[in-house]
């Protein structure tokens, strides 16, 4: 059995040296995904010329910010695969050094890996939308991949998101556990989406905000929880969707279908 | 609104140098519950004569085993407490030092810390059956923690647990993501409970095993999952429920009771 929705691929193309590069890449899985270290069915192709060494290079640089950031519901698979095959039928002058054309290939992938993170999170086991958490203003990198994991990872974030529910005190409550020094008094939390978008936390205090405007936009396909600390200048993305009736149906009744 | 379903509630009595010493204790919460460091609502009172210093050692240890290996959603709470304290009405000889007395003290404290987090666990937000993972013949105390903690917390093996499902597969994954080295070839797993006990993977292999009688193991209220290593002589276990349609509708829904 799989928790597939539908067939998750994307392919795009890009100039370099005036040679016109393709990328294609399809991936698999619904539940048990919480990738670490570059764990799930990802394949990715592409005509570019590159070094093996620069297209390692690239690949274990790029999950640290997509596949890595994503989580359906914390259960790593232990047998998860994730890899990139590189032609050099696109006949450009082959990358052999982290030069522009490197970087150029390496935008490509993370758009191209961004992409299919947010459908794999979005078509997640039970899931009914994708939840985006920008952590900003945080005081490393490491720091705000933590923080904007742990609030997509949160059971209780993500059954308030099911539930269109715009209880700011369990966003806040992840922030706090993820294992990061901020300044709680400093923290602005926006809902956004869609339908539009609503400040709910300003100088960490909830405000009394609008709550049928929220939800409202809390219940679109895709949500957006953007977070500043302003304590600093790294920036993450986190991936995640919301907790159903599904998901425990999908995993807790799995047998009787 | 709170997601109790009763009253948690202990209290016992025993001997110290001949004075019959008693102790009590209560406790609240249902989710938002997976405490670090001694997090959740939990009162412990004794007329136990014994010194603040010995005291607070007590607690400080007994956490280890009891509070910090419970978790009902993963979710640690920013604002729980656990306290005791001591009145020495007993009268017995005051404890001032780690001694036989301290020890029976210890030992008094962990079956009431133990007891409620049993109860906790047992009546978690939508739970129906409390999970206890015991993990024996790990290399280290801290991997036997990890391990079975991570059992309990997995949502793969909660919604399994809720679907009486013997997905033996789960378990060994979430051992697997642990963040523990121990050798899979090695793990024998047993599922236990009040209507008998079933051998399900022996030597890292699952087993061709009954799966109606496995059904009816894990049909009761209190499950058991005994994991044996065989990688050396430390002993761990973690408490947890299942996760049910219940914890979505509580945690999902619950503005609109």
């Amino acid at each position: 059995m799989t928790t597939d929705v539908h067939p998750k691929e994307i392919a795009i193309s890009f100039q370099i040296q005036g040679k016109t590069c393709k990328m294609g890449a399809m991936c698999k899985g619904g539940g048990m995904i919480s990738p670490n270290m570059a764990t799930m069915l990802l394949f990715i192709t592409t005509d570019v010329a590159i070094s093996p060494a620069l297209l390692q290079k690239a690949l274990s640089a790029d999950v640290k910010d997509s596949v890595n950031m994503l989580s359906i519901d914390r259960d790593t698979s232990t047998n998860d695969t994730m890899c990139i095959m590189a032609s050099g039928l696109a006949e450009n002058p082959p990358i052999t050094e982290a030069n522009q054309d490197f970087r150029i290939f390496c935008e490509a992938l993370h758009s191209v890996t961004i992409s299919l993170c947010r459908t794999v999170a979005k078509e997640g086991a039970g899931a009914t939308k994708l939840i985006e958490c920008r952590v900003s203003g945080a005081n490393s990198k490491k720091s705000a991949r933590m923080l904007s994991k742990a609030v997509v990872s949160s059971s209780l974030v993500k059954t308030m998101m099911f539930g269109c529910d715009p209880n700011v005190g369990r966003i806040l409550c992840a922030l706090g556990y993820a294992g990061v020094q901020f300044d709680p008094k400093r923290v602005d939390i926006v809902f956004r989406s869609a339908a539009g978008e609503i400040t709910v936390c300003q100088d960490g205090v909830v405000l009394s905000f609008d709550e049928l405007r929220a939800k409202e936009i809390l219940s679109q396909a895709e949500v957006y929880l953007d977070v500043e600390l302003h304590g600093g200048r790294a920036t993450a993305t986190a991936f995640g969707c919301d907790l159903s009736y599904d998901y425990i149906k999908i995993n807790g009744d799995y047998r009787s279908k």
